[in-house]
């Protein structure tokens, strides 16, 4: 083993490492009142055995392609391995992160006692956990493949199992989240006219639940899956136009390098008072990227010997800026489009879901001409040739965009953990002043939920550009040459037209799943107030395990059609209308499911916080009309931003990592 | 001039003798009651106030484009007369075609008192003013041109034309009708709590103004467009690949032969009862479809010579009559998505639409497979070479659906006269038994309507990939070749990526638009309700021409963003980016645009006649809570089905017709 390998394999056992000390240390953190810890068990219960069935029902779909593969496929076995390690890491980074989330939350309501600073640390490092698990497991999984076989066209197993698990975690998750949400909200403020989080509305740990398996297991495998997606395809191109070996490990050098950046980050993530709780974390990101981008430059200057890398990292550095920035401008009622939502609230339901998916509508066109402006940059600074070293370009600045994944999802993992800080603060009835701590923490993962999806979904369509770029790289050496792949032959155009559609066509099941979970949580509340007397009184307990087993059974039922769309669609076009239908049909899918995730974490995090700011006291505040038009806003949202949106991300890569893996079955039988 | 020539050129003018002979039949008719006159009246002058406001400012424009086309591009005056008449043409359909409606539908109203056959009768007949003046004029045009120069290269200009009146048309028009009608509905409905089509509401005349302006003017508009777009670029094919005469005017001999079909189907179009209404006006559109496909039977047999220009032929035909079916099953409450969101309008607003997003998701994937399906086959009967007849045999294709456009035309502008019917009915309040005849008459429009845009989205795809194809054979002769115009190309890529994004971008701004329309309504409404006394016991009479006034300059301010936004961005593209990157951006709107367009009205649609169905008194019927959740989806859907949605037609075709007219000068100056 060389120097370079050594360091990488390093870089990502710290990362472990650091994990496993910061869970000790949370865990050791006192749980508070015995009210507090009976809420927190029953949230970590619900996030068990809904993750427990969850894995059970992936497992066996996980078997079954594992046989397919290892029989069907050249090299099957090995490619099996792969499929198997790729899947069991995102299962065990989403697991480790789960375990302490529902643990940090408990913790971080009773450290509000103590004021904001060690209450935000505690959520932080909490979130840390799942961040540097996530990227310790990706990087150290792709580093021992890669420096077993020395071939990352044997690896594409591992991105596929990666893809598989974080399709079913974020399409389970997404409409267990939201269908107890949505349907807890429905139920509880709309028929009984209780507060959010009341103990006694039986669904309220079913929506606590949901926060755990949706934001942190669910972004926890997205992210994996895009990181090791990015970082593999890149491996691909640089495999096969040979270049050095250097440029080939430079993702994980990348990757190495940003662990060592956020750790070093990690203990300047701090605030004072809960002015602007959202620029704490901030600080984690910025120090993160400066460090990372002079990491960057001493590699590409002392290990690769090409200033471009540098170049084209930065590309990918200010590319995740840009993507916060504009989500923060379009979802923060700071700025101008959710003001506008909140204002026009006043004027009914209908208007301000008008208003919403204007803005939702506009928010991709901007990200769209940056990161079109990245692609030609770095495309043009690596000699701007398809078969040199151009497009290799472009994933050199995708990998530097996905380096930094571990801090963001620290960040969105925070979300969760403060979120389910304030229902426990709410349901143990803490003082005020307890929860003049975390309402405001509460309120902020609501931001940081929104900045990581766009983060998210920009870093998705660029990862899966460069695994079409792998794509075309092998369908090229089978005679399906760039004149074929032509935008105007009518096979690669129907591809485009087909792909184009598929994301509409996916999330719609998801989106009605939402109303399914939600209507079967409805049912359920109202039989709970029915039967069991003295509910409302608060004199008797509500049956909360009854939801959580409810939600959890509609949300694994219905991941199924959607999650067979995903994984038939493209093996159908394939098999029946060529390689080069699939060709368009995978870029297809990232072209509309790029704007369309926008427009749907974008919307829902618009509407989010439109309600807050009326909550705040303005048009109105809590109870007016525009509340309440507000409030259906928010309902709508959830939805779009939590569910079908953020399904899209894996939907994108999947589509690409099974195409990949199929391809010499469907180059040796396709019927076109 | 042989005889080919001169049955094309007799053929459109039976077309417009036809309409002028129904117009005066039409205008015989009795207007009724001095009430309706006086309604009737209001509508007419806010009307014709609006048109002659709108396409005042479209002749700036105009005239400063007209005089740009003729001095910087190659064959300058040549296109610039060519421009000013496919304006011209296209201003003049959409003004016979209001001028007709607008005084159709008092007299519908009257003839109702003689029972639903008579109604009918003279309200599709009003209808088909507008569709055969539309063929009638577009055929005309086309011939007169083509007959005159023999090469349809210098007819771009024609198209260009037709795309400018269609853009500002249906983005004008959508504005306005939409803008009026929410405004109307919220502070009618909703804050005064009186009947749709009072008329105590100072907005009812604007709201009826509205119908006429949108769906009469601006889908007239926008067919005449698409008819003339998919004619012209299936002759640009045949005239670069040097095919005989009779494959270049073959689109001249299915439109002649086809207005002959629409003719003969005429008379059969008709309804005994108020039963199924709709099964009355789709008597038409089989009739004309099954004998125009015996008239290109004939043609492909006797004139070409060829029997795959009657398979191509069919293939549109059936596209067409696919897209009707799926279009009637997403939006009629017969069918299960409709229903389904009726029900749900139970569980609440947020549910509500919730269910109606997920099924408008839903509908564009099916048709992206059969038309997908129709472009491949019509590509592989056609040899299935794109350097071949191949493409040509796609916009054969295209162009036979398009051919039928007089019918669907005629069924389209029978919504607005209807809905107008049913409006003057109410307003002068006409006895019960009239208004059982109006009322129905009045809802099947909604469908029509729905149905109409679901066939004008999809040939608008059609006709647009047409134009993407002639713009490629113009490209590909100056060096950008087949490989360069591939999918891996960065600046195609980009170019596909911009474009996917820029359908959302463009209807954001409409929806914005429509949200500040309906605002400014209200404003005014409050305004004259404050101010006027005696205006709510129905004692004084509101001013309702300031309500007129309010929304005509609102729609005309509003439609200007927008009309930028889709003009200066391909030739930005173009300029900066290059042909590559323009022509990526060409197809990215197409396929985004289709799917985008597909959920915006279909939701609409079923949004609206879901709400239909609870007034049915199903799920509790008018005034249940269900029913108030069903009208803000109504609201919403208002928005998307009738400005956002339909816009997207013209914006698909407008960026090919000018990326085209533009193109030399691309050619010759562009960055990249």
């Amino acid at each position: 083993m060389d120097i370079l390998s050594i360091v990488i394999i390093i870089s990502s056992i710290i990362a472990l490492l650091y994990a496993g000390v910061q869970a000790f240390l949370i865990i050791r953190e006192d749980e508070g009142t015995e009210r507090m810890k009976e809420i927190a068990k029953a949230i970590q219960e619900g996030s068990k055995a809904f993750l427990n069935r969850q894995y059970r029902t992936v497992a066996i779909v996980a078997a079954v392609l594992a046989i397919i593969i290892a029989v069907a496929l050249p090299d099957g076995w090995i490619l099996a391995i792969g499929f198997v390690v790729g899947a069991a890491g995102s299962a065990i980074a989403g697991y480790i992160g789960m375990h302490i989330s529902i643990r940090a939350n408990v913790r971080t309501a009773n450290k509000a006692k103590e004021g904001i600073k060690k209450a935000f640390s505690l959520a932080f490092r909490g979130g840390s956990v799942t961040g540097l698990s996530v990227v310790g497991i990706a990087l150290l999984g792709l580093s021992v493949f890669y420096f077993w076989l020395h071939n990352p066209e044997l690896m594409v197993g591992f991105i596929f199992g990666a893809s598989l698990i974080s399709l079913f975690a974020r399409v389970g998750g997404g409409i267990y989240t939201k269908g107890a949400d949505v349907g807890a909200d429905l139920v509880g403020k709309v028929r009984y006219g209780i507060p959010e989080d009341d103990p006694r509305n039986p669904a309220v740990i079913a929506d606590n639940v949901g926060d755990n398996v949706g934001d942190c297991a669910g972004m926890g495998a997205d992210l994996y899956e895009t990181y090791v997606v990015t970082a593999l395809s890149s491996m691909l191109l640089a495999y096969t136009l040979n270049l050095s070996y250097e440029y080939v490990v430079l993702p994980l050098i990348f990757g190495a390098v940003a662990i060592l950046a956020t750790l070093i980050s990690i203990p300047f993530v701090s605030v004072k008072d809960t002015k602007w709780i959202m620029g704490g974390l901030y600080k984690g990101v910025v120090i993160t990227a400066v460090i990372s981008a002079i990491g960057f430059y001493l590699i590409s200057v002392y290990v690769v010997n090409d200033i471009r890398v540098f170049y084209a990292g930065l590309i990918g550095l200010v590319i995740m800026a840009l993507q916060v920035v504009i989500t923060e401008y379009y979802t923060s009622y700071r700025f101008k489009p959710t003001l506008k939502i909140s204002e026009s609230s006043q004027s009914g339901t209908g208007i301000t879901i008008i208003t919403g998916l204007a803005y939702a509508l506009q928010a991709s066109f901007v990200p769209a001409l940056y990161i079109s402006a990245g692609i030609l940059i770095s495309f043009f600074i690596f000699g701007g040739s398809i078969t040199g070293m151009g497009i290799y370009g472009i994933s050199v600045a995708a990998t530097a965009m996905l380096s930094v994944a571990g801090i963001i999802i620290s960040i969105d993992s925070f979300g969760p953990i403060t979120d389910n800080a304030g229902g426990i603060a709410e349901m143990a009835e803490l003082p005020e002043d307890v929860r003049n701590i975390t309402d405001p923490l509460d309120a902020v993962g609501n931001t940081t939920k929104a900045v990581t999806k766009g983060y998210a979904i920009a870093s998705a369509a660029l990862a899966a550009l460069s695994l079409f770029a792998a794509y075309y790289e092998v369908i090229s050496a089978h005679g399906f040459t760039m004149d074929l792949l032509t935008i105007i032959n009518p096979p690669v155009l129907v591809g485009l037209f087909i792909g184009a559609t598929l994301p509409f066509f996916f999330t719609s099941f998801l989106m009605n799943a939402v109303g399914k979970a939600a209507y079967s949580i409805v049912k359920e509340v109202i039989r709970q107030f029915d039967e069991i007397k003295g509910l409302m009184e608060g004199k008797a307990k509500p049956e909360y395990d009854k939801c959580v087993d409810i939600v959890t059974r509609t949300a694994l039922r219905e991941l199924v059609l959607p999650g067979v769309i995903a994984v038939v669609t493209p093996i159908a076009v394939g098999f029946i209308l060529g390689p080069l239908a699939l060709g368009g049909l995978l870029v297809g899918v990232i072209l509309s499911g790029f704007a369309l995730a926008i427009l749907m974490t974008v919307g829902g995090g618009a509407w989010d916080n439109a309600k807050k700011y009326i909550e705040l006291g303005n048009f109105g505040g809590k109870g007016s009309e525009a509340h309440k038009s507000a409030v259906v806003g928010d309902t709508v949202g959830d939805a779009l931003k939590d569910t079908a949106g953020p399904a899209i991300n894996p939907l994108v890569k999947v589509v690409n990592t099974i195409s990949i893996l199929f391809l010499a079955l469907i180059l040796a039988f396709h019927l076109l």
